[in-house]
């Protein structure tokens, strides 16, 4: 069973000019939860001035389509953050760090070192609340201001986060430009530190390498990969980064290898065409693409 | 040192709407060259009818820029193709069967066992003349018409085109339908039959699956890859077809692996930027999209 994390309606949604309104996003959750969707990461405690499109954080969170075995993500940037997160049902909660000190001074106006202190408030009061927390570390195959990452630098960051608590650790490739050699050398290093099953992974489809590097990542033993319908999205504070690698893509290449997710497709593609008409805009994913027409109009 | 096959000329342009006109068609080898692209189908000589971008065939390849490395590529259905083509200097033909009959039939308008008869006059023919021919096998991993098919069937069809002659044969997944699982099975199969370094994949991107499945073919000791520029194409009669897996693309995720194609991957993301101007239209490759804005304009 692979887990698949979908990330549409926080790493997705925060790139689109169009502001979904709260009860679309709603409609939103429901559509995935009845495709067979079971992590879902919903939105971010980041302050709303930052990202206007999550800044219905709290009233979202707040009003959850309940469903028994789902399990509901939320970024989590700092102790207001969680504060803030703690007054709704999420599950889980994100705390996130760059692999390279640019990235991280221009994403969170901070040192990574300065960086650590305040994830671990975050860690340590979810704690107390028994919740979860997943680490994010972006930039990992790459940098826009600094160029390649030394995989040494992702696993000194990695150790650090695991030792603060975090019981995954996501890694990106913010700005797609992951190749698979790159894949299979920082995976293989981190995997001879850490259990593989701790470890997941974010690909964005930049330049075409995400369901490859998806794949490169599969084989080296991850089973959580991070994924966007439609391929949505990006990071507005990275320099070129586009849309995540799409569920559908994801789905697509996994089912056809005989694995499961759980997750039905054609209702996943029903729900893009969806999302797609309240976004006023194609979705880049190729599955979707070639998804027949006559399907969705019914 | 990896083989690229460029087929933007014949299996890209065969499907647009717009016409590019013969000088167009000039001036886009006359760039590929420039970028070192060593391999390229220029054409098909078939009935001009049948393909109207590609009737300009005899006139595209009596007049092809010079050059001393390049092996300048055609297709060539029958006997009356070979006609035609041997009035030019193309250096190498290709001859062309599916491996389902109901492909087969609505493409070629015969079925498998009477195509072979066919491709053997122009492969005899061909050898006459010192001019090597390629075999194309389309829907290998994929029918539009018979869903999957069986890999002893490819086996079986590659084995009558050796017999024939042909020095290569190219594995075509027409409908973009391959999976990884898939490509590993029909390759080791096949593998088992013929030499690896006889074989070339020809991939399209129609369900996100181009690039995966050729590191997969990579992996399978292929050495020999078909795309086009921009991820241009598709076959007009294979319903559901979209573009080739595109060259962009391909170069990003081979060079990232630190394999040679003897390309320049910036020099081809112009001439992709030229081309979408004279088709008027946006092309699908990632890295072309991704691909800096003031770097074309200069």
């Amino acid at each position: 069973m692979i887990k698949v994390v979908e990330v549409s309606l926080r790493d997705g949604l925060q790139n689109e000019k169009l502001i979904l309104p709260t009860h679309k996003k709603k409609a939103l959750l429901q559509k995935l939860l009845a495709a067979g969707v079971k992590e879902i990461e919903v939105t971010s405690f980041v302050h709303p001035t930052w990202i206007p499109q999550l800044a219905d954080a709290d009233q979202l969170a707040s009003q959850l389509p309940f469903a028994a075995d789902v399990n509901y993500r939320a970024l989590v940037p700092n102790k207001k953050g969680i504060e803030r997160a703690l007054q709704t049902p999420i599950h889980e909660y994100a705390v996130f760090i760059s692999a390279s000190e640019s990235h991280n001074r221009k994403n969170i106006h901070k040192g990574i070192r300065e960086t650590f202190p305040v994830l671990k408030e975050v860690v340590e009061e979810a704690a107390g609340y028994g919740k979860k927390v997943r680490g994010y570390v972006s930039v990992v195959f790459g940098c826009p201001y600094e160029g390649k990452v030394p995989p040494s630098q992702v696993v000194s960051v990695c150790e650090q986060l695991f030792k603060l608590g975090v019981y995954e650790i996501s890694l990106g490739d913010t700005i797609g430009v992951a190749t698979p050699t790159q894949v299979k050398e920082v995976l293989t290093l981190l995997a001879k530190e850490f259990p593989a099953e701790k470890l997941a992974v974010h690909f964005h489809d930049t330049r075409g390498t995400g369901l490859v590097n998806a794949y490169v990542a599969l084989e080296c033993g991850i089973t959580t990969f991070d994924s966007a319908l439609g391929g949505l999205g990006g990071c507005p504070y990275a320099l070129g980064a586009s849309g995540n690698l799409a569920t559908e893509d994801l789905l697509y290449m996994l089912h056809g290898m005989g694995l499961n997710t759980g997750i039905d497709l054609d209702a996943l593609c029903e729900t893009s065409r969806w999302l797609e008409r309240e976004l006023r805009k194609k979705l880049p994913s190729k599955v979707l693409q070639s998804y027949p027409k006559k399907k969705h109009r019914s």
